[in-house]
């Protein structure tokens, strides 16, 4: 471990050495996270761009011959820092996910001969691939370049909403300079995944085509439109699966300059002779390549490598903005970093024209939205939704617009669990799109409230879906059911609890009362012996022989029940009475931070890893991350300032391997930005944010509305850690949390940091965060 | 063949009376060309429209491991009237073709074991298949039914343009009826074929779905929505080729009331319990079920299966009666039935809102026409789409546009070849779209003459496809380059003659030229000495040990040089210099129709056979169908009377098997119709139809334009078959020919018949037809 941590410190001063400086965004490295499990990518793109344009590094299939291969999951990004190849560069890539997929059309550079099939890391020249150094490799918001050892081709990339440019410089003097265009190439690949493929050659400088996958997007339609800078001389392709029969191949020699190229294994090359450079602008869209040809012109036209890369960078810059930091280099490294991690999903996904492919296959018209899709709603529900309603309003409004069309082209008319690409790919548990826009509600953003709330009552009434009907036959999931049927009654619970709230803000009384009901069914589980939560058999009968330490197959997905059982956010007090009361609680989670947690325990579960774990908290993955707030509501709130400092510090550091887990969307450097700024949306719905303690001297938000409101941290260090007294406005703040209305407005709220903690500052009732139990609604 | 004639005819009558008789669409059978080579269906079709719902007696595969199976040319309608068992109904199906596809959406209604394969003809138990007897099958225009012996069930179909519309009588008191939707049935089928399918249960009446194949046609979008008239009990499907992963697999039964449904290999089933009857309607769409479902809607919203049948047969009726005539009842059953099989296809291609998919893959909006698919040109050019122009100008215009479009679509600006389903299937030589343009253009249907030449000239000049390049540096496409480079050759020279007209009525003098060089190409390959067609390689030497008389391997496609030796549609008079002048030319017409062609010299060649033949005229097959014509140029026009009668007698025959050949989408019966009325489109293009001898006393072509023209021919017999005068309006006419602008004014055009030709009617030279070696242009 320590000697990963220093090693990767070491990478940082040289990667530090080649980020671009320009303002903010010289703040940011890519490279952070790219190393072990933080699953983001170092390429390019644009504040929640379409196109991803990123380096892949190899290319694991996700399984052979239907059998799983582990390191498929390495790879949800294409890239890991560790490799020393490239394959090429393709155009679609998830942020931090913990599922692979996408790496939709891959462009490659090279020259000598003329090689049409990846190869392998251990032996280049096999195929198209290259060698390359991280000493010749470059990371910024909207730009990356690589040198490609094996052609002496200097790469650079950049990127649009929806284009991707490519850059290539040649070496002097070669005649046999060439792109290669595959598209049999994905991240989670596997034999069968390419559906079909098309390339139309239309004239010398532009191709159009498409591919339909099946990949963990059920069907993926990306459809392109391909402008060269210069005009191409030859070329031709391979089909790796050639079809059995088609008309074409007894009229014509397909395979050379013929402009029609159709299969499901094609790998094209595009000759271009002696040039010094080339510029290539890959546009995408997933309704047609028309769609793709109005957004390449659209979005390009006229349009530079060098003025692209501007606008990118300045779009950068400006969305960045969004929030002002003092503190340290490495403090302001992290934190642009994480603050660019939250702004790349959810991704646009529709034309320049407004025309998106819809969850039923069906075009549509987005009129008055911006269609978004990448969904890890599991995940982003707990803070990077939240986070949006403060500092990406807008994106927010239009991500939830997204998931209410989604609800209503389902055939099941439920809103996404985990989309992406026009598909649900069911990933992980709960009715979560819910929290989304209760959340969003809660923090004011203009809504129908009467749809949202029939979007998000069917989506919570979808009885095929994971034990819901048993769910309301019950109050709880049983595990002779479901597996993870005790994580499941819990998540459920709390999205219930966020329904309610949107019914009371709706005024609609009756479903009010049935969501407040359906909120309290978390407490059946809980054993009032042991006050961990436990499964339960159909029958009613406790599961035997529980382990609250393991992490599988003792009814929690991804967790165990030490930390799962901290998972009531809606009703903290309610769940400190099922433990036992303020010092049980408080003795829970002080072991919680401090206790062993055996390998054994977890090491059947991907996303639980060492990396992540403080004592038996996992901070590697997301049920745990209201954690350590949840002070707030005992009669020690100190506490959560003391972990939360101590996460920010050992969880996340501005190394390659310095994520502590798959970023998530976004989800994992969303926690870091609110953690920063002091406070945390632990129940998001209720429109409160816990406070925490503030990591950085000073902190401005400068709100979509034009007003600003600054935290300021007098004195905060390591050191000074804990917080003494709290003003809002000048007036001294005595509320355990602060709601999005207030920050809205603006305004100054100022803490005053010391070296022990104020024991004195406690919260009386009506100071304390809302609790289901304690409410008066 | 004497035996198998009678038994056919014997089988006419047992089919006689099923048909169902109301007007003229009483004399249209569609089981005739439903046995051995005719490939046309017998199921429902609108004239003209997407869906074709028709039976299909078998699935024989195109291929398998990447063998060719012969049998499945004998199933390219998927019927074929010697089978005993039906494996389903399936909504598109082509007419007449001589390649197979589609057979889109299988719907099977059983009962009693569920079985969710076809199971094989020797064994109807092991799939859910069902024997079946003519003697209950009824077929008529818009209208088929037939018993199911299997299950007792009693099916009936009709259609509107876009909706099949099947109505299923089930036995009493079964409580296990249902219908199986079978995704992976197909005509022209093989391993992989099915792309990608899906299935939607939007609620319990109604599906929506898709299915995306590439087999003849490359890529084949079939969208659909499918209503019952019944609510669903419980459903469910199997999936032959189970993707090896979908996120999908995890979380629910998918198998099993799961209304979503993916895959490649899906078969479906969905349970009705005891019902006495079930309706569903089904409509296609090539763009997207959301279209599917607005084609639905529109054209079968409130109306049931009588209604719609109804406006079906009223809609036939009323086409048909485009043309009335008298004679005897077989006489009518052949005409009407021929004449059915003209207005099949080309079929329209696109949603009731007008949106079609293109050739290049994009949705297009048809704004001033309606967009048409299914050319297959290199047949209907001859007489199909000339027929159009007297009797369905709107539908031809509409064709010509589509054409067009389908140029712009191209990404190399041709016209289509043999396109279907927005895809060009290359079969076949020439580009004969250029001789349905200058047609239209000649028969005064109004287009954009620039737009269409410059569409014309681009498809002649596509030098990748079929030796153009070496076309137009030669002058004649050589043997060493191309196995069929003679009749390449040949079809290219009358192409260009083809533009070379439009060039003159464009005004386009400098094009008008060229093409007319171009035009005379075919005479650089007349052997001096024997006067055949004979290829040449690209030295300029004769193709040695040639046989004019074998159809293999000799520089012809589907013919042999003895019949391509005539294909100089529009130059006849070059054509008879080339021969050695006009008693050479006679006495070689002479020859063709009364000569042995032996076995051997066709068998390897599908598209010619036994039946088909007549000496060695080739009548089964397209290339020689203008050939009894071209008496009409020399000094013995009457043999053409002769030859025409004995053809139509012969060759044309009112049972199963009375057609000699495949229909190719009515391009066979187009050559009834004309010679029926008498007169032939030797060469289209010139504005020229050539006389023959009427067949019929009385025949009245109701024009679109409110016009009456009047073919009378007082005493045609068998007998008298000869033409002694004409009299057009009253007066004595003298002419070879009757130009479309005069048919279409509206007239009586009046034919003397008598039992011995007149030998005095010769043509004098300015009554003589259309030779470019004589023309004064």
């Amino acid at each position: 471990m320590r000697t990963k941590y220093w090693l990767s410190l070491f990478l940082l001063f040289i990667l530090a050495s080649n980020v671009i400086y320009s303002q903010r965004i010289k703040y940011v490295n890519p490279f952070i996270g790219t190393g072990s499990m933080g699953h983001v990518f170092p390429g390019a793109v644009s504040p929640h761009g379409l196109v991803a344009l990123s380096p892949d590094t190899d290319t694991i299939p996700h399984n052979v011959n239907g059998v799983y291969q582990k390191r498929a999951y390495e790879y949800c990004a294409g890239y890991q820092y560790k490799d020393s190849t490239i394959v090429g560069f393709s155009h679609t890539h998830m942020s931090g996910t913990g599922h692979s997929d996408l790496g939709d059309i891959l462009v490659m550079p090279t020259n000598g001969p003329l090689k049409l099939n990846p190869g392998t890391a251990n032996n280049v020249n096999s195929g198209y691939r290259s060698l390359f150094s991280h000493s010749k490799e470059i990371a910024s918001p909207g730009y990356y370049s690589v040198f490609l050892d094996k052609y002496k081709i200097t790469a650079e990339l950049t990127t649009s909403p929806r284009v991707g440019i490519h850059r290539y410089t040649f070496p002097k003097d070669r005649p046999d300079n060439r792109i290669i265009i595959d598209l049999i190439h994905g991240i989670y690949n596997y034999d069968g995944k390419v559906l079909w493929s098309s390339v139309r050659v239309e004239n010398e400088r532009l191709l159009t085509g498409y591919r339909i996958t099946s990949g963990w997007a059920r069907e993926n339609y990306q459809y392109f439109a391909i402008e060269f800078s210069k005009p191409i001389v030859k070329y031709g392709y391979k089909d790796k699966e050639k079809k059995k029969y088609t008309g074409f191949w007894r009229k014509f020699n397909q395979f050379e300059n013929f402009p029609e190229m159709a299969g499901q294994g094609i790998c094209a090359y595009f000759e271009f002779g002696n040039i010094d450079s080339l510029t290539l602008k890959v546009a995408l869209s997933a309704v047609s390549t028309r769609g793709a040809l109005e957004n390449l012109r659209h979005e390009t036209n006229g349009k530079d490598f060098d003025q692209i890369r501007k606008e990118s960078e300045d779009e950068w810059e400006k969305r960045l903005g969004r929030i002002d930091v003092k503190g340290d280099s490495l403090q302001k490294v992290m934190f642009y970093t994480s603050l660019y991690h939250t702004m790349i999903n959810p991704s646009k996904y529709q034309d320049v024209n407004g025309e998106y492919r819809g969850l039923d296959g069906n075009i549509y018209k987005a009129t008055n939205f911006t269609n978004y899709t990448i969904f890890s709603l599991w995940d982003t529900y707990r803070a990077l939704h939240p986070l949006f309603n403060i500092i990406n309003r807008e994106v927010n409004r239009d991500a939830v617009l997204s998931m209410i069309e989604h609800s209503k082209q389902s055939v099941h008319k439920i809103l996404p669990i985990w989309s992406h690409m026009a598909n649900e790919n069911w990933c992980m548990i709960g009715y979560h799109g819910v929290s989304v826009l209760s959340d969003a509600i809660a923090a004011g953003i203009d809504l129908d409230k009467e749809q949202a709330l029939k979007s998000m009552v069917s989506s919570s009434n979808f009885v095929l879906y994971d034990n819901i009907g048993d769910y309301k036959k019950l109050g709880y999931v049983p595990f002779d059911k479901n597996k993870s049927g005790a994580s499941i009654t819990l998540e459920y619970s709390y999205d219930d609890w966020a329904i309610y709230q949107t019914a009371l803000r709706a005024n609609n009384i009756p479903l009010a009362t049935e969501y407040k009901s359906r909120a309290k069914n978390y407490s059946i589980l809980y054993h009032p012996i042991t006050g961990f939560c436990t499964p339960k058999f159909a029958d009613g009968s406790w599961k035997k022989d529980f382990s609250p330490l393991n992490t599988h197959n003792e009814g929690f997905i991804e967790g165990n029940s030490w930390n799962y059982s901290f998972y009531v956010p809606h009703d903290v007090d309610g769940l400190i009475s099922k433990i036992g009361g303020d010092t049980k609680f408080i003795q829970r989670l002080d072991s919680l931070f401090t206790m062993h947690l055996p390998d054994e325990f977890f090491e059947h579960t991907e996303d639980v890893t060492k990396e992540g774990i403080m004592g038996n908290y996992v901070h590697g993955n997301e049920p745990s991350h209201h954690i350590p707030y949840l002070y707030s509501w005992t009669t020690q709130p100190w506490k959560s300032q003391f972990w939360i400092r101590e996460i920010m510090n050992k969880k996340y550091l501005p190394t390659v391997e310095g994520l502590c887990g798959n970023d998530d969307c976004g989800q994992m450097s969303a926690w870091y930005i609110f953690s920063a700024m002091g406070f945390y949306p632990v129940s998001p719905g209720s429109g409160e944010l816990i406070l925490g303690a503030p990591y950085l001297p000073e902190l401005i938000i400068n709100l979509e509305n034009g007003a600003k409101f600054t935290i300021k941290a007098m004195g905060v260090s390591d050191k000074n850690r804990y917080v003494k007294s709290v003003k809002f406005n000048g007036i001294q703040y005595n509320k355990a949390y602060i709601r999005y209305e207030d920050i809205l407005k603006g305004g100054v709220l100022e803490f005053e940091m010391v070296d022990k903690p104020n024991k004195k500052r406690l919260f009386r009732n009506d100071e304390r965060p809302y609790s289901l139990s304690s409410s008066k609604d």
